[in-house]
């Protein structure tokens, strides 16, 4: 069915919802399970309109259009090629009803979509403060913030979310203290976080965070996502998040 | 041994630490497992000069002194039976020389004693915002934030640290926002945190912090302190902790 979609260098893989594939290209960026996992962290309600901050393949808009009820997704993507290869995957899922990818940059999100617009934003954005030379490009864009901080994503956030939006996003622990300062100062309330473990006994390796625009102080830290039981042996939660197992 | 040292209400409980023991009168405020877990927490180098802002009991001192090879301690205390119960206690373990115990406001810690002055500094302060009218006064004390909040406790830690110092602090969870806050806004850099939830699978109700007056941002959250394996059955780690079972 699919050499058509393809371009050079590219590869397909299915998602496990809904029938749905996505469109990689192993030599750039690729969705890892910090997409998954915020993903499954994400609430969305029946009807609501949702913005991926940062979309890189789609892969966010996709799982969610899979996993919920929204009513319209749209994913902001900086980069010309990854906004085209996610506008081919949308359209290769027949998705185009439902998902929107839209080029630009998420500094002026506020500009590109008006102020309080969106029930929700997420958003995966670069975790690390520092830039790398040897990195590929679009990796390196994805991994380090060259293009864009955290304090430009929240405060977008802020602006394109409706009093009383949601909005979503996966970072590193390291970074908690500020991540909390920066959506505090932005009228973003944080009200629930989930650490993720490699093992039980390890450290955190991701943190997971639901924020509420005006919201009231009070926050829920949820029981622990372990990845692996085991070494080796992935956890059946997390089997269960890749829809790997039933409920 | 030990009539001559309790007064009408009180009770002696072995801390199953160095032949420990501690007063308590169970109709006042009595410690819990915050303060051991944050005893179990705090990391005392040999010899340093350790500081509990609002002592109670003087739990903190006495399980430090017993668990640590710290240089010296002293319990802040602002309730004058409470401070003079906690002395007790000491003079009771003959810790005269390791323990001092102090009557006075916390609030004012940095005239106390000075600024920049101890190597570490703990506390285990009242979590809730609101009063309540039934409760027994020092109970009430210890619950609530009547005679400080969270920003005097962090203010005047700030204070009293020498630069590079450490705080451990206990707290909730839902107040962890603000926490991580006010302890930036005072130069106070969160390093560690660990959680505590009372079965896996739950959410967490305590949370455990260790900042650096002065230090780099990078926050590492450790793995979970779970407290009990089954419903009623503790959990090996925290009957080690309790000084239950051996390492």
């Amino acid at each position: 069915m699919c050499r058509e979609w393809l371009r050079a260098g590219e590869r397909l893989d299915d998602l496990q919802r809904c029938g749905y594939w996505i469109i990689q290209n192993p030599g750039k960026a690729c969705f890892g399970m910090d997409a998954v996992l915020l993903s499954d962290f994400t609430r969305v309600r029946p009807g609501e309109n949702v913005l991926d901050l940062g979309t890189g393949t789609g892969i966010l808009p996709i799982l969610l259009a899979a996993k919920t009820q929204g009513g319209h997704f749209t994913g902001l993507e900086i980069q010309t090629e990854m906004a085209e290869m996610a506008d081919r995957s949308v359209r290769l899922n027949g998705l185009e009803e439902k998902i929107g990818i839209v080029e630009g940059d998420l500094r002026t999100a506020s500009e590109i979509f008006g102020q309080n617009v969106f029930d929700v934003v997420v958003s995966n954005p670069p975790y690390l403060k520092e830039g790398r030379e040897n990195e590929e490009r679009s990796r390196a864009l994805s991994r380090h913030e060259i293009l864009c901080t955290l304090g430009d994503v929240i405060r977008e956030t802020s602006r394109v979310l409706k009093p009383g939006g949601k909005f979503f996003l996966v970072h590193r622990p390291e970074r908690l203290p500020e991540i909390l300062e920066a959506l505090q100062r932005n009228r973003l309330e944080p009200k629930r976080m989930r650490l993720v473990h490699s093992c039980s006994g390890k450290e955190a390796s991701l943190v997971l965070l639901e924020s509420v625009r005006g919201g009231h102080p009070g926050l829920k830290v949820e029981a622990p996502l372990i990845v692996c039981e085991r070494p080796g042996i992935r956890s059946r939660e997390l089997r269960k998040i890749y829809g790997e197992e039933e409920n």
